[in-house]
């Protein structure tokens, strides 16, 4: 897998966090992971499966920043990650892979998404389990950081 | 989704469990899952994609008892969870949705499954994002506590 396939994913979780919350958030260098673990309170994952390819996906929020996201979409702060936050989360993660999704098919890359899943706990780690490489892409922002995670087995 | 559609999960668990680490699970009562949440250390999540349906599919363990999984299959018993154990949490994962697959397969419900991601993090939750109902089943044994839960959007 090629450092631009995270590219689309990118593009994409910015272009949804700007339109449905106006929240910036700046990104950093994407690297091919290797040994170094993200961390974060709440995240959610999604599987991908296409005819060239099978992968995962996963964003990666601190508490702080899915609390303000959550804020600027109903205008309110809920004290914790409670399941409206949790609902945000799938939401999100369905969005950006579905951005993704048409931004890679274009390119002729086609796969389905799967259901998202949303893991919730404090200073939780994340490892896709692929044969292929893992891309982890950070981005900061004024409310906390997140990061998201690429993987496919070929591409 | 019925409630039957978790038993090949069941299965294929206990089969790759006792086979793998000779490790004996007793399955609890499968029941919809409304609002309560299942919690642990280290889990393994994956999606699955088919003609018909997609869904997603994971299995939480305690720390103790995916530790002493670890130690029936390699002979020694890791201090913490590692990436050997996560290795294993995915491994199981992949093996469990694929031995379920081909029992739904029979029954003529196809999916392709996409790559594992496993989570760790003591005390973390999970919650499928579906439209579809979601059925849990726990697990307990004389090393500690699993569950399984499988979500299709439609079935």
């Amino acid at each position: 897998m090629k450092v631009e396939f995270i590219n689309p994913f990118l593009s994409s979780l910015i272009n949804v966090l700007a339109t449905m919350a106006q929240t910036e958030l700046t990104p950093g260098k994407p690297k091919i992971k290797k040994g170094e673990v993200a961390q974060g309170d709440v995240s959610g994952l999604i599987g991908m499966v296409g005819p060239q390819t099978k992968g995962s996906f996963s964003i990666t929020f601190d508490e702080q920043l899915a609390l303000t996201i959550m804020e600027r979409m109903l205008g309110e702060r809920p004290d914790e990650i409670n399941e409206e936050v949790t609902d945000m989360v799938g939401e999100i993660t369905n969005m950006v892979t579905g951005g993704a999704k048409n931004l890679l098919g274009e390119k002729g890359y086609d796969f389905d998404m799967a259901t998202p899943i949303v893991v919730s706990g404090p200073g939780h780690t994340i490892t896709h389990k692929c044969e292929g490489a893992k891309i982890i892409m950070p981005f900061t922002s004024a409310d906390g950081n997140a990061n998201i995670e690429v993987s496919f087995d070929k591409l």
